[in-house]
């Protein structure tokens, strides 16, 4: 039994007040508050296990460099990936995708190549490939989604030409919330020889992650989506993908011998991990993710999908709103826009009065927004705190929005 | 008056034991210890005032990014660099060099272009420029230090040709702790109109830093030898150099618009910052230099000089034991061997269980190691928190080593 009360209260900052009312947190797509585990864990690192890593071999270095490496273990078991081996630390899903582009891609790609990507993708899993169009004239290939926000996977395999190097796509779309069939895709992409790689910075944190099941090549999430610290993150990495890797940042840990004439570099993962790294945010990374496989990403995930139904049902009953994608399934983030006058951002800072946080804007997916017609829309993003009645909280902020600028 | 044992009283975990003995911290050089002001200021912002920064209106979001771009003031005042915009956030000093390696050095060198770089670099300030050679044919022309260790800021000057596009120094060896004369390097290098990067990794730790005075294009330190967080840091870029760079990473922030066949980015320095940041660790950041400036950078090389002075003599005693590097106004940080059979790693061990924390190994810093013909050294780094004291437990231990190992 998912206990929502419970839940909440894990987190410390769900107790305050915003302009005098209860916080009302639905930004999660933007970035997720941290349970009391996480923060504390944090403190106790820099308290009593605080060195660098790697490096020493005194204890304390020891200690911190078997926390610190521990968490690849922990990463490769939320994603059922089946080697620690194939996890490369990040700043986060951009850092891991900007890897990937300037350490496989861009070595690989010639002018005239193709990547294919949706018209879903976040911006972070759209410039570091427009980077490769602009610098080595790759082309980039985009795949439509439908007018409910969903994305046909045979669409985006029958994008694939015998140009196309590689597939870049999201398992779950930061403004619709549309849920991709990303493991349609990579059968379809494996037989055409196309490595595939998924953007899970939403997929992740919204329910149970399998990387056998997907069968991808790099699967890119970031930490301080999934209740974990700012600046954490790892990226997985297929063994075969690895070794056609060269390094990407320069420095301390990632190489092996270093002369004047020459330098060697080390094996991966460490290999795409230089100098000193986000030790103790990857710390807090671990543990947010063992706290997430305590209360068991399928009970998330239903908990979620029960949110998601009830506000669609209430959302259905204001007909003055404007909902962008409602694809079967999809997750319990949403787009919206008010008939009027009203700007998404008049609509945000009056929900704002009423402790109601949502973000307003294009949301870093530009591409999405032209597809839907707007300049601008208002997010509400669940996490697994999220209740029924802040569901109705947001309800009646938007009511008083409608009447304000009706 | 710097009063040392209150300073101590400021970090946790220097009250701890380690291997049944207190802790004496002499690994500055790797990543120093936390401040409670610097640990409370996380854990508030995580409890009380976190969310994502920049893209949001609501109370959480405008707060987070007021407090996450104040930092940057905070960077620019540390650094008496007179504009905040040209301070960059990095996750510490070898994104940032490597920033300027891919943003700034990348498009603009061509096959037998030169980098003028010190044998005294970490490997922060040397991979970074060797993948240059790798991928582009730059040429990397070393100079040379004294026997000493000192740097001849003349001999950097001398090797600067009519192909030279770079000169990558340190400002201070985090092997020898010798203190390179950063501000003659770059006048003269002004003068023959070649920019200068300065590595202020260690630098920026131990005493005053002036960015007008010092005269450089490039200025990169990292927060978590500055008794900040773990994954902070900036760099310091003139403004013209700003200019000629080109996005390094690709996400949010720092865009303007993106389409599906172009994409505009951003003015500096968000240009240059892709994706969410480390808000928190930036924070944090920010904390821990305005307690450096509180206690004030002037006592606090006053503090570690006469740390220095202290540990020279009572080195100077013991005649088994050897220093690499005695360069006048050299910094607190000693590379020792011991005359016999004694490795590095062991003798670190051995410290260990006195509780001295010191480094083994190359000190990411192999060019270095090969001048002095060592494959390894132990290294003690002192910061503003250590004392005489411990000084003396350092030699205590490193006799009990000279015994065990003679």
């Amino acid at each position: 039994m998912y206990d929502v009360e419970k839940v909440r209260a894990d987190f410390p900052i769900l107790s305050r007040e915003v302009n005098g009312k209860p916080l009302v947190y639905l930004d999660n797509g933007a970035s997720a508050q941290k349970p009391r585990v996480v923060i504390d864990a944090m403190t106790h690192a820099y308290e009593h296990e605080y060195a660098n890593v790697h490096r020493g071999l005194h204890y304390l270095s020891n200690l911190a460099t078997d926390k610190y490496e521990a968490v690849r273990g922990i990463v490769a078991r939320f994603l059922h990936a089946p080697d620690p081996e194939e996890i490369v630390f990040t700043t986060g899903t951009t850092e891991g995708i900007n890897l990937v582009s300037y350490a496989w891609a861009a070595p690989r790609m010639q002018a005239g190549d193709e990547i294919v990507l949706s018209v879903l993708e976040h911006h972070a899993n759209i410039v570091p490939w427009h980077f490769l169009r602009e610098r080595q004239g790759v082309v980039l290939k985009w795949v439509e989604p439908e007018l409910d926000g969903s994305l046909d996977p045979q669409k985006v395999l029958d994008a694939i030409g015998p140009k196309t190097k590689l597939v870049a796509v999201t398992q779950m779309s930061n403004v619709t919330g549309t849920l991709v069939d990303v493991a349609a895709i990579c059968r379809g992409a494996k037989e055409k020889g196309v490595p595939v790689l998924v953007d899970g910075s939403q997929g992740a944190v919204h329910r149970p992650v399998s990387i056998p099941e997907i069968g991808c090549d790099f699967y890119a999430i970031t930490g301080h989506k999934l209740y974990g610290p700012s600046g954490s993150g790892a990226i997985w990495i297929a063994k075969e993908r690895m070794k056609e890797m060269r390094p990407f940042l320069g420095g301390g840990d990632m190489i092996r011998d270093v002369y004047r004439d020459t330098v060697t570099y080390n094996d991966p993962p460490m290999k795409f991990e230089a100098g000193t790294p986000g030790i103790v945010q990857q710390i807090g990374m671990g543990v947010a993710l063992e706290y997430l496989m305590g209360l068991g990403m399928e009970n998330i995930a239903s908990h979620e999908a029960k949110l998601a139904a009830y506000a669609t049902t209430r959302f259905k009953g204001l007909n003055w709103l404007n909902i962008q994608g409602d694809a079967p399934g999809k997750g319990a983030i949403f787009s919206m826009t008010l008939e009027g006058a009203a700007h998404a951002h008049d609509i945000s800072t009056v929900l704002d009065k009423k402790g109601v946080a949502v973000r307003a804007g294009t949301h870093c997916a530009m591409p999405l927004l032209d597809f839907f017609g707007a300049t601008a829309t208002c997010r509400a993003s669940f996490g697994l705190y999220n209740t029924k009645a802040e569901v109705d909280k947001l309800i009646e902020a938007l009511e008083l929005c409608h009447e304000l600028f009706a």
